[in-house]
């Protein structure tokens, strides 16, 4: 099974998040202590729809600062090892990554670009090549295990990976974090793949946390128009600066 | 009740943090996906004893990013805003502080030094001078009301506040950078309200995560030694470094 | 001389810093090394002017990663710790702040605000609250030492010291992190104090790199409209969303 | 010239290096205002050789932040993708990265392992494979092209190019960043490519900042044993814990 899809499970996220973005919002403006407040936050004796209608509103406001005190787990499969190069440029995240070094591609799950898929010529193609990667990879390992490079066979081996390779991650984001990856990611200028990682990012953050997320995307949805150049915009909204 | 002690409530966490964290290494060096591993660490089909014991024995050798997927959330009250200010240095963080420019200190709550509370001299003159701040405060709000300066008020009066002025913080932090903060400011050297504090914060963390802090604390702990130069070190393990 | 005012010297900045984020910029779409273009962006052989223009243009188009390889070096002083408390909630900058544990406050050197400077009566009352901030921290010091409490008589006694207390610090940001600073901290909606130091940041940014920050400052300036909500904006810029 | 060996440049640093830790520190513990000083720290009237003793003490105690005032910005070319893969994740850094997106790669430009060099019949197989790379990313640009996929041509074949692919990335790193740096990727258990670029990022540091960088490296260099357990341990330095 060799051609992988993209994955995405949500592992973890801090429990009673809506509660805790308001009772850290509240911490700011308010003279008692949050710690008194918080099991009447947990019963819901303070409404739940009020907490939630209450960080919607902070949110819009831009002050999204307390939304940093819940992060989210996600663990992704079937991503190629161009996409997750770029996903951890993203920097306020943590990562645990599938390591090229330690474990041994024998099988060579791959990513097709959809792209490539749709034209057979080009589909043909791709599929051949990834079977002469299967086997100069077979080939390198067993020439540098033969001349006694046995334990960093792999290291050496995966520099004919390709960038189709497919990588496995667990990465952990907090909300405004994850609010400004999908910012840059759902944009219709992002590449394909690492906007349908975002895409399906989102919408596991919006069904659980929709109050938090159901605004969350491409920054045109917030703004209304197409902050790049008129010549990057892809026309579903405006762009702000006129074309000449 | 104007003078108020520490107070440290955990708030919130990641939930089946050791899991996580498990799960997280693990992707690292397995061919296969957590994702799928995930509902077998949740039902303790891999024996919760066994997840616990490759967390402890990875910390131990050092290995410590993955437990960044973890965070927990503290409220904190009866610190002093010398203390805060302390607390906010450290970046990798999220903070949430009772602002005092829009909440009126009327009661103006406050931290007293322990090393004044004990001597009664000092400690009447620190009280005799928290009531000419209380009543210099209220001077300033009412004189600048009185001059149209309405909804700044406090924001000016706020000026004659002392370091000693009472505040409250939710603060999160993932568990590596708790295990640092903790370094630090569980030290001897450290300022005693913060070591207080972090104290505190060290043992909910070992309440609820053993397997991840019972090792926590100052530096030297890990270390077996005093990391400091022989001129600060307080004499309970060895420097390194002989004095001359 | 106890009453400060703000001073704010450019210590150190990032040498050749447009030929810097120009390279930076052009190693992402350019098939050669910019290592080897290095020479011929000093030597002005590619014009400095085009360079300058290319930021420009990129800053505009919100494609500013590159302008983080650039730092500035500020030393302050003359500011309270109540805007010190402000400035180091930004995290992506590093600080190094003179320490009341360390150095006594003989003097008291301490910020008033211009709104009671203002009023007379106002004044009249914050100095005489000074005197008495004054007399309490020589009192306890005293004590302190007296009952044997020598070298840490300054961190005891500090708690009396108001925000008011003026403090000096040197802070290094990167210009996307100035930016972020300027952005927030030069709004009308910021306190007078951090922004007054916030403009004349900014104001040494321009003066040497026009190009990139002629164009800095609060958000509204480069949105040409209010990100607030209607209840908060200043009135300087119409709000994007109108009041009810 | 297809095969491409590590270059590293050094593009920028902070001036007055030293000077600038050596007033930062001073700040912390010192009445006065570094503003002040710093005219007699540049013209040398405050001996260089007390600054750098200074600095070096510094360093050697363990109080490192103020070594974040200072970066460097280096220009690598001659990393594979494999190795820039790592690059990215230290986390306090900024890149700006050569993009397979938008920069053909006719020419395919790879890093070949120096394990495979040496061995002729390794050679031979890894250099008939990059041949076939080279053929299959023609032949998928011509015929994503024919297709009318013209501008995302690159973006998708680039999916064939191997993880030895050679590309440039600029890197800037304050000094405290670069340490840690230094610390994990200097030692013999880090890849043979990150460790010969951290080695030769590390000589240029030397040569331009040797009071910082004099004791730089592996953590083992510090620490005078090795940190890892018995099992990874290379042997230059005996390791803390005893092997069973």
């Amino acid at each position: 099974m060799p051609e992988k899809k993209l994955r995405v499970e949500l592992l973890s996220m801090t429990p009673d998040a809506l509660s805790l973005i308001y009772a850290a919002f509240r911490q700011c403006y308010h003279a008692g202590f949050v710690g008194d407040m918080w099991p009447r936050l947990l019963s819901g004796e303070i409404d739940r729809e009020t907490q939630a209608d209450f960080v919607r509103k902070t949110m819009e406001s831009g002050h999204d600062s307390p939304v940093e005190h819940v992060s989210l787990t996600f663990a992704v499969e079937g991503v190629s090892r161009a996409c997750s190069h770029q996903i951890v440029r993203h920097r306020i995240a943590s990562y645990s990554q599938q390591s090229q070094r330690y474990v041994a591609e024998n099988d060579l799950d791959y990513i097709m670009p959809p792209a490539i898929a749709r034209i057979p010529e080009a589909r043909e193609r791709f599929e051949r090549f990834i079977d002469e990667v299967r086997s100069a990879y077979g080939d390198l390992r067993e020439i540098l295990v033969s001349h006694g490079r046995k334990t960093k066979a792999n290291e050496d081996a995966r520099f004919v990976l390709p960038q189709a390779a497919e990588t496995k991650i667990v990465m952990t984001m907090n909300c405004r974090s994850l609010h400004h990856f999908f910012n840059l990611r759902c944009c219709n200028r992002a590449q394909w793949e690492i906007r349908a990682l975002a895409d399906a990012m989102l919408e596991l953050c919006r069904e659980r946390l929709p109050a938090l997320f159901a605004s969350g995307g491409a920054r045109c949805e917030q703004l209304g128009y197409c902050p790049e150049s008129p010549k990057f915009a892809c026309g579903k909204y405006p762009t702000r600066v006129q074309a000449d």
